[in-house]
């Protein structure tokens, strides 16, 4: 193979190994030649010497969360890019990824982005012993030195509840996501306080439990209000969109509400979804590009001799994002 | 870690591997003692003398069809249960997955699984020469032996034309997606040939261009329509449904139509947001586990030994289901 080409052997692991020095019309030239010659080199076998293996586990929650999806989208490109592979494990909602680390510790990754579940302390230190750096995306693990980067979520609670307020709103409820998530609980925590620094009273201040999902919400919104419908207070915040556009399916269509004149709904995330013209929802933007970069570059994988970052916890400022969903105020726009 | 498990290596090695035959208790007491020791098995080692590394690679196209996501969350959870892990890539729209394929070679895969992608005949042979199975799930490769799984895309493209003939529409459009695709190739003929042989002229069979996106689909029918709306036909099949909810907002939202007063909608699909409240299609259900659980019988990864099959072309039919975009010529209903 590298003689065919006229390159030396270690021109050839170089061609195929990402972030290596090798002149781009060189690397080409044997990349031609290797597919003429359906020449592929095994990783699993040079792996075993180097050490590394150009594969990044990603643990991810729930997919049926447009968000996760997004995330799961943007980590796959930015990775493929640099030659790196996805081993892509997903694990129920609530349920924790001990397992998945333990079967990803098997297969000798360069690193691991745990988005979307639960994690020991413990497991963070299994990888972290086995020189496996783990990064934390949108999430933090109390008492845990593993690093992690996430939208402040508590800041993000607190915009939403601003703009309620600026929107003349005084009764709220909240739908909330999975109790044990640290996203669910900051922004529920950062929206209670603000409201709470304005003089709203905590029984003015409701929660249910929407599971996460478009259906969960869905189905609490019609369970909480539709018989009692006196209840309903003056704004609704979706503690993600998913939820947010299942409550509003429900008040609109199925209780004939409308949105904001009869009850404001607020959200966070920014999917696609919700900038479609049946929710045109005002959110709280999470900058997944941001994100993820940040993540990787706590991954630090060109630089694996680097000593594991430890105790790092980035946040990102989400960013209020005016629609249709709460009166505005002043004179606002989306962008 | 055998010795202090009171077992033989030899159960230890099959305590960790899927599919092979221990006691479940004796199973139970290694990965116990695993667990307290910390032990994970090396499959990356291992897999030079047995050559499987219970890794499945998952070659995916479009993630921004939700339909694509609900096969990945499919696959993912059925491999996982076997103890598989997967190895994701993603191919842009209309590129070729041969370059995905030449990487996911230097990972020994136990198999692969091509959707949404375009792959060329050469690259099937290169994986089966090595003993890769592959197998397509809903698309096929004219001239190529490769194995596959698919809905009846054109019996599925009939279905519909018929729902909206029993209706009485006359003319029609299709919103069509990737030209380089048989699932969207396969859906128009066959939606074609019924209006035909039912006398609709081919005139009265138009076609726009949605790129196989909510925003693609949105976009092209405010350009077709929306200075001409007398251009507008009876009836518009979306050959996705992620295509026909785009082409419902823009109709709906932004030209004041009634859906199916002023025009019927069908998709093609059955994701989960059609059935949310706002757009309530009448669509064509692919039986997503159906297809998952047909996919992985033609891997048989629990049998390498066997040769890989070949020439499998195995097609699972649609299901109409009526909701409210096009109406029920006699009493239906959904399930």
């Amino acid at each position: 193979m590298a003689a065919l080409a006229g390159v030396s052997q270690s021109a050839v692991s170089r061609a195929f190994t990402p972030g290596s020095s090798i002149a781009e019309a060189k690397r080409q030239r044997i990349l031609e030649a290797a597919r003429r010659l359906n020449y592929v080199p095994n990783s699993i076998a040079s792996s075993l010497t180097t050490k590394r293996t150009n594969i990044v586990a990603v643990i991810l929650g729930n997919l049926a969360n447009p968000f996760y999806v997004e995330v799961l989208r943007t980590f796959i490109a930015r990775l493929q890019a640099q030659g790196r592979q996805i081993l892509t494990f997903t694990v129920d909602n609530g349920a924790d990824s001990d397992e998945a680390i333990l079967r990803v510790l098997r297969y000798q990754v360069d690193g691991v982005i745990l988005t979307s579940a639960q994690l020991s302390t413990r497991m963070t230190s299994i990888c972290h012993d086995r020189g496996i750096p783990i990064v934390l995306f949108n999430r933090y693990i109390p008492g845990s030195d593993a690093s992690g980067v996430r939208c402040d979520n508590t800041g993000g609670g607190r915009l939403m509840a601003e703009a309620f307020l600026a929107a003349g709103a005084r009764s709220f409820a909240m739908i909330k996501g999975d109790p044990k998530g640290t996203t669910s609980q900051d922004r529920v925590r950062g929206f209670t306080e603000r409201l709470i620094e304005a003089g709203i009273a905590r029984a003015d201040i409701g929660e249910i439990e929407g599971q996460s999902t478009y259906d969960g919400a869905f189905n609490a919104v019609l369970g909480a209000y539709r018989r009692k419908p006196e209840r309903l207070p003056d704004a609704i915040f979706g503690i993600n969109d998913i939820m947010a556009m299942g409550a509003m399916d429900a008040l609109r269509q199925r209780m004939g509400l409308k949105i904001p004149d009869d009850v404001m709904i607020g959200g966070f995330d920014d999917i696609p979804e919700s900038r479609r013209h049946p929710y045109q929802l005002t959110t709280v933007r999470q900058p997944v590009g941001l994100m993820v970069d940040e993540a990787l570059s706590i991954l630090h994988l060109d630089e694996p001799a680097q000593p594991i970052e430890m105790g790092i916890d980035r946040q990102v400022p989400g960013r209020l994002i005016w629609r249709s969903t709460i009166p505005t105020p002043t004179a606002s726009s989306e962008d």
